[in-house]
């Protein structure tokens, strides 16, 4: 699956994935209301690298980004975020954006990455778990889940 | 001690102990080299409740602020950060300060607060315990500490 960095050309092609899976309310701690301006602004934003993996038809299926989670002398932690088109889950995208993902952070000098917000319910978590992710701590009852009422943060972590 | 909202007016006399404590590089995870336009934006956000503590002769001893520590269906969680004059150390403010912000955090209707980094070589550790946070884990290995090397970052909860 190709896997490029993203282009500010790509942002209309994430857009329509990423409001549909933040107006879920069920995978991330963003307002499922933010407007298309401030989500390109958050997953755009000059501080991260972004990525995008293509289907065989060249048709944006997945984004991710990276990012350091700290500042200053905690800098060599990084942070990402993984987004995969709903109506083409199930086909590997995500792993092979973790893993790319990944690697990329090794190759930048992270030392490691965090994940500060994973809902205990995201199918995902297995995912991060399978490529080496522990989870440190649980935030409990954080997360107002619209089918699971409260329900805990992850906080999860992978040496690089 | 009196504790009360921040105005604009108050960043010069938070800016001085700002500065020293986080070019000091042992407790914060922000660049030591932040400049005070960058501090001022990032202390000062319109998305925090600032607040300044007060000596006798009405100086500023210390600053504090309350955010969300998440936004959507976590947005019940908070967030805040503290800072005492480190000339001024001793003398209960970081205590006040940390009540009058819990306190505050649980009227404007919040359920918790997280820390999300807490160096855990810092005194203020124990201050967090006994104001009954817990330690949820901790990233190994993810400071780099002028003294102490790699240490690592705590999450630390507690329930309001």
């Amino acid at each position: 699956m190709p896997i490029r960095e993203a282009t500010a050309d790509d942002w209309p092609r994430i857009w329509p994935f990423w409001h549909r899976i933040v107006a879920a309310a069920e995978t991330y701690t963003w307002d499922p209301d933010t407007s298309e301006r401030a989500a390109r602004a958050l997953w755009m934003s000059p501080a991260k690298r972004v990525y995008v993996a293509e289907d065989e038809a060249g048709s944006v299926v997945g984004s991710a980004f990276l990012t350091p989670n700290y500042a200053g002398p905690a800098a060599r932690v990084a942070n990402a975020g993984f987004m995969v088109d709903p109506e083409r889950a199930g086909r590997g995208t995500g792993r092979a954006l973790a893993e790319h993902v990944l690697a990329e952070a090794t190759a930048a000098g992270y030392r490691a990455m965090v994940f500060n917000a994973v809902v205990e319910t995201n199918p995902a978590v297995r995912l991060w778990t399978s490529l080496g992710f522990t989870v440190l701590g649980t935030v409990p009852e954080a997360y107002e889940h619209p089918r699971h009422g409260l329900v805990g943060l992850h906080v999860m972590h992978r040496a690089l």
